[in-house]
């Protein structure tokens, strides 16, 4: 007889009911009542359990009533309208052979844990409620956003993880290198020999890659990356982790508001797929993790998003009456406080603020007229602050190596970025997601640690 | 009036004759005869390019004549049938928008280039038909195999790219470090001060995602990862990558034939998806890249593969009367001359070779009751060799444990693997897949440096 899981059990009860199946799995919860005995069976294949009834006709029923949490099993039995609160079907089984009773010790017994505890022992995590529901939608949105992309026609560009360019600048950077640290190669004059390393050269773990990207967009039009980063920042934050996914989509022939246009549909998406592919979880998000999340979800997918400019940003803000910590004057970057206050008070929705002055920006954002502000664009939403950014690049040759010189840069460091400007520049704009964050978004988890499987945080990369 | 994508014109061009479209992107070929002019227009959108025909009519007409291969332009026009060889339709323009003539210095003019220049201009190459069609498919490549695996409720995890375990044993690792090399922190012996890397110890870039993996199998019964993974080989060859991308499946309470049931469902599912999908793509590659490659595909899909195990294959090669380079006995690794002949010449279809000695195999695949062979599995495909390697994973503690210290390995570094064994330990299997290889077979492309956007080998990391 062919396994039947208990997704479709709960998906399909009608075509199953009164009919014999067979399942495969492991103990959730168990108790016996001396002549029988319930089962809550968990096969991976659902975010809930089936209860399996088993009593003391079963030759091995002493083995059953005795067994331990996590224990696995292979029952078969027959699908019944259940009684029993809880649960509108289960499974009366007429055999139940025990594959290996779990250990005692099993560490994820049915009390309360804290987070902390289970981050040491991530392996196991995800066989509870919370890190089932946080992984399993981790791995519906990130379908989601292929889907979303890919539908449209996008390519999917795989940027490198290992970067030669030192030059990226945007952010602390992890060195990868197959040199012995107790006796590097040296020059004759003490420095480090870096044409002995693996690639001839220094080479760094990956914090970004759009500017890669660009160039796929050159000859594909309209692309993403969605890949792991990482930040060497010694940042101990339950928003910071050292590595990340990151979604990267560049589109040509267009401008910012095509480019706005692109996030929040994106975003509309993504929150929407998951809502419908997982039920389940996202009521258990929202009754035991983030109370009000379906509001604040539905929120944002029933609203046309808000636009400002940074220039009437900062006037609302000034006009607000608020005390905030950090004084608003224009040119300094918007402060958390600031953020919220634009997405949950005054706007009371998600609202993209653009064309920020161009000293808070990076060096590859396109100028406006003005001179004084590019063409940038910042997601801020309720609850969370910033969600996106990204920019209309800088498409003009001879801008943008202004701008590089202004910030220091050397425009010979980035000779390939460049080339895009030389041959057939376009009109192009693009932003970054941090995958995580928006997962937190969904989800309501507040610690980045709890939505990767096993995370990187400094001083600790266990597993 | 909205841009019409190139692909839509091909895709639908019944809609779009007679009407007039706004068209943005790229002069791929261009050549004027006086009072009227042709230009090869390539949006991104599709392999091919639209016909644009532009007369002396036009205000702009000396500038459009003297365009150079790159630039880029808005294009404003009528689709009409084309009477011209090559082309079913045309745009006869009306208006022709120059947004940037490229530099004549663009260094990928319509001439043949050698695949090892267009590796120098990676930043370039995809603009060209072959690398064109060969990242579009490595695009579509990669979503067929989400989509496999996320139709069947599989979950994606993301395993850490940073590992802390420096015991998988699979290949030559990256150091990944924050330490100043010139100067890195020394305890009192002398050796490396690794507490004060940043992650408190030394750690690497994974070289597989599967240890990890099962531990989510054991959480959500069939799960995948795909990700890059990471070898410090010093192998310069056609077939090795420093970093490149692997798609590891696990699936829960099955056992070896049911991983080589997945394993062949998937690799027809994906070449058929990329069939479909990218038509004119692959009708590139087999006109130019590989000829038979439409046929080795075909043979692929309309076959039940092949099982054999490995005792019987061995007896296959010693009656095959054949004089291989490396002699068969029982025992040896068998090698791609062995591989071959049993796909191409014996099977003449893709075969599982099943149950290879212990000793040729990783410690973790299930010991036979033989007590000689494990439960692994290769796949050998014809005109490739080897395409994906799995096996059915010892699962029982006892024998785990005594294996890994036959082989020198220490269970005290592995014990969150061994906790999968003592609580609730389950029969499971899987399988790992070079994406690049896949895509290889696909393409027909021999070199996996073009394949791969920005490859990464020794001595090489550029852009």
């Amino acid at each position: 007889m062919q396994t039947t899981l208990v997704k479709s059990l709960f998906r399909d009860t009608e075509k199953h009911l009164d009919k014999e199946v067979q399942l495969s799995g492991w103990v959730r919860k168990i108790r016996d009542q001396k002549s029988f005995g319930f089962i809550e069976l968990n096969d991976g294949s659902f975010f809930k359990g089936v209860q399996v009834v088993f009593d003391s006709n079963l030759s091995n029923f002493e083995e059953i009533a005795k067994l331990s949490i996590a224990s696995s099993v292979y029952v078969t039995g027959k699908v019944v309208k259940s009684q029993g609160a809880g649960q509108t079907f289960e499974v009366i089984a007429s055999k139940v052979e025990v594959y290996q009773k779990a250990s005692a010790e099993y560490p994820l017994q049915n009390k309360r844990h804290t987070f902390e505890f289970l981050r040491e022992i991530a392996h196991i995590r995800p066989r509870g409620n919370t890190f089932s529901a946080v992984f399993r939608v981790r791995s519906v949105l990130s379908y989601a956003i292929h889907k979303f992309f890919q539908e449209q026609g996008f390519v999917n560009v795989h940027t490198p993880i290992i970067t030669g360019s030192d030059a990226e600048g945007a952010g602390e950077m992890f060195r990868v290198t197959t040199l012995k640290l107790d006796k590097p190669p040296r020059n004759a004059d003490g420095t480090i020999d870096s044409t002995q390393d693996f690639f001839g050269k220094e080479t760094n773990l990956t914090v970004s890659g759009q500017l890669n990207g660009e160039t796929f967009c050159a000859a594909f039009r309209n692309i993403y990356t969605f890949g792991p980063t990482f930040r060497a920042e010694n940042s101990n934050t339950s928003r910071h982790a050292a590595e990340f996914w990151m979604i990267e989509p560049e589109i040509a022939f267009a401008d910012l508001s095509a480019n706005m246009e692109l996030g929040e549909a994106m975003i509309k998406y993504i929150i929407r797929y998951v809502m419908e592919q997982c039920p389940e979880e996202m009521e258990f998000f929202s009754q035991f993790i983030e109370k009000g999340l379906f509001e604040k979800l539905n929120n944002v997918l029933n609203n046309d998003f808000g636009k400002v400019t940074y220039t009437e940003a900062v006037e609302i803000l000034k006009r607000s009456g608020k005390k905030f910590e950090y004084p608003v004057e224009w040119g300094i970057d918007l402060q958390s406080e600031h953020e919220r206050f634009l997405a949950e008070e005054h706007f009371k929705k998600p609202v993209f603020v653009t064309d920020y002055p161009k000293e808070i920006k990076a060096f590859y954002m396109k100028l406006n007229p003005d001179q004084k502000t590019v063409r940038a664009m910042d997601l801020l939403a309720p609850g969370i602050g910033e969600i996106i950014g990204g920019s209309q690049r800088e498409d003009n040759l001879e801008l943008l190596e202004a701008r590089m010189k202004e910030v220091n840069l050397h425009p010979e460091d980035y000779s390939f970025y460049l080339d895009l400007r030389r041959y057939g520049s376009f009109p192009h704009s693009g932003f970054g997601l941090g995958f995580e964050r928006m997962l937190m978004y969904i989800t309501g988890m507040t610690n980045i640690r709890d939505v990767i499987p096993f995370p990187r945080t400094p001083k600790n990369a266990l597993f």
